[in-house]
């Protein structure tokens, strides 16, 4: 393959009227496929269907402790549920608060209570002139929803191949009071699907932060989304800001959402105990409880941490050839064409492809105009602002196999007639 | 019956030890009850068993609009959902929001979200340096929790048989423009089971409020918690507020807490399309979706409002004699004594006994030293503060008749010793 930068004019000329005729026949397919969001398939999903069943007698009610699950009780959670979850995102049970069915919803908590109440005693945020909040992206683009709602001031940290660019984070938040808080996904983050290194984590967690309320929002929903057994192993922040002196300094979060039913799973909060303190103060005002049924269902399908582990192998199986077909056909469609680079992740729900600089968003107007639905370019940054215009997400989960194939096959149709475009002078 | 008012010391003396004597007999019973809660009892919680096993089939899975239960999506509820909690709160579809498993959260959230971001453009209320809030009282501690949290300055309105004293709240609300909401408990109300009056409802409605951005909280958590067929009905404040003028002013909130499992159910909000919207800008940024399954087990459990109107029955039927119970031992006990007052509610889940001034603390420390808890004297009140020290709620469903009946036996004596302690000089 000859790369398109080593090209003449003349011959990306006569590339474009070809890649144009390939374009039209897609077109005249008529595919109807979407590629946006990281949804589980039907397959996936049937997969639990035993959570659904697996608490519905008399007998199951009572717990041994005498906590009736169908009654009012149990603000933070059944201590089997915080085992549960604890296992998952490997703390202590103690460190662990149970939810209801969305750990977004946990973090959005979180900064509307900093905003009112401050964090453990400090200004309220809602006080401040400005609060800024440090995003590494491509990051997760409904993390930079809930800051922007707040009129968070979003600062783009750029990610490198070990987690965001430490340089950078560690510079800003010594020298400006206002930087609050961070968002990071650590393993597999969406949409790179990067594991932050040993180096990195602990770089994290020995933040000298200016503001004392700083805040690591350690978003951990893939710690268990392994694509392949042997798999990259991630360093506790608890434990890691623990040694560094900064015991309160993270928040972890995690949930079911893709681990059984998006929607009907449990979410876990993990922070010290003076933080978990703090928010069961809150907590204790916004709600009388969470659904323990729900919790139960998921102490008896699992039974424990190796349940869990077992099922998502299972996930893996159905998932890990699709992101295989994708990456296989975007070697075979683009390699050697230097019009992009993409990343083969070991877990998590995305593939992240860089075009040329300039290319992002007409690559995926033109998925989308042969029926493609991609998640929109620049959604992975802050502000919907990817400075360079490159950045696309690919959510391979939710088409069948074949589905899947063919829409890789149109989107790099589409990435070669983007750059095609871009370098005809 | 001698009215202890009209005894003369030697005769309360004489009493005193009576009592005192006969106290101690309970003391030596080492009952241990609670009387403090609004909890259903557990042949309450068996009638909804039904609900657990009635969506476990791949066939339930997929809704004929082609929504998948669990999958992402769907923001503000299941239309299914809708209809029957709009069929519940006598409300239309179009105007409800279903969310999670508790109407004390979505209240929270809306105070929340008025505190960082106003009420539909308005400044937000963290900016101002006072926010106050009216609070009805008698009434739901829960409630003044959250406006506590919040630092939102408590106003007490006294309660009249026919809801609050609206000759105050009209006052109020046209003075000050820091006072931007109101507590109420419609039906049922929250601890007197007082039912609003068709011209209290209609007063509310036609509120001329300084405060643009005033909003009712219409907590309608006993809409359907009857315990009579008989029963008194109460207007609708979405469509009187829209005949006075004010579409905006008044949210509605309910949830299946006590119909089918409190903290298993499912809860909503129904407003006017402008609030809806503006809440639903939030919403988006705070979730990604609420539990659909849990709102489809409603759905077809109960089929329709018939359905859940004719569940409400059993529950009726278990609840009433225990209410009737506590009725019927206050009145022989303490009938004529003008020692306490008491309302004989015909919903809801609490029953309210007015001690004599400055004694309910005391009549609550007794009940508990002969092993029978009840809510804390005064939290019915803003800050916990009763300032005639009358106010104690009596929550009858939780223990079994006959313990009702013990409980309420010891209750009556623990009334007088306390009346007669005062008595004496």
């Amino acid at each position: 393959m000859k790369a398109y930068t080593d090209m003449t004019q003349d011959e990306l000329r006569a590339l474009h009227s070809d890649l144009k005729a390939q374009y039209k026949d897609w077109q005249d397919k008529g595919l109807d496929l979407n590629m946006a969001r990281g949804k589980p398939g039907k397959d996936q999903l049937d997969l639990s269907m035993g959570l659904l069943d697996v608490v519905t007698s008399q007998d199951d009610m009572v717990l041994e402790d005498g906590t009736d699950l169908r009654n009012y009780g149990v603000l933070d959670g059944l201590p089997a549920a915080k085992d549960l979850m604890a296992g998952m995102m490997n703390v202590k049970s103690d460190q662990v608060i149970i939810y209801g069915n969305s750990s977004l919803n946990v973090m959005y908590d979180q900064i509307a209570r900093s905003m009112t109440h401050g964090v453990n005693g400090s200004k309220p945020w809602a006080k401040l002139d400005t609060v800024k909040w440090l995003c590494p992206s491509p990051g997760y683009d409904r993390h930079f929803g809930i800051t922007e709602w707040f009129g968070i001031e979003m600062i783009t940290i750029p990610m490198t191949p070990e987690g965001p660019d430490m340089d950078m984070v560690e510079k800003l938040v010594a020298e400006d009071e206002a930087i609050k808080g961070m968002w990071c996904v650590p393993m597999y983050s969406n949409p790179q699907g990067v594991v932050y290194s040993d180096e990195t984590v602990r770089r994290i967690a020995a933040l000298n932060p200016k503001a004392g309320d700083f805040r690591v929002y350690w978003d951990n929903a893939y710690c268990i989304h392994h694509l392949y057994d042997e798999h990259p192993t991630l360093l506790n922040i608890l434990d890691e800001c623990e040694k560094a002196g900064h015991p309160d300094m993270a928040m972890m979060f995690a949930s079911t959402s893709k681990v059984v039913f998006p929607g009907a799973g449990i979410s876990a909060l993990a922070t010290s105990k003076t933080n978990k303190d703090f928010i069961l103060r809150q907590l204790t005002n916004q709600t009388i409880g969470y659904d323990k049924i729900n919790q139960y269902r998921h102490v008896k399908f699992f039974k424990n941490v190796d349940g869990l582990k077992a099922h998502m192998k299972k996930h893996a199986d159905i998932i890990r050839p699709k992101f295989e077909a994708v990456e296989h056909i975007l070697e075979e469609e683009l390699g050697g064409l230097e019009i992009g680079t993409w990343l083969n992740p070991r877990g998590g729900y995305f593939i992240h492809f860089d075009t040329l600089p300039g290319c992002a968003k007409r690559t995926v107007e033109l998925a989308k105009d042969a029926g493609v639905v991609m998640t929109g370019a620049g959604a992975t940054f802050p502000y919907h602002n990817d400075p360079q215009d490159t950045s696309i997400r690919i959510a391979p989960t939710l088409p069948s196999a074949d589905e899947m194939a063919q829409a890789a096959r149109l989107f790099a149709l589409c990435v070669k007639l983007a750059a095609c475009e871009k370098l005809i002078a």
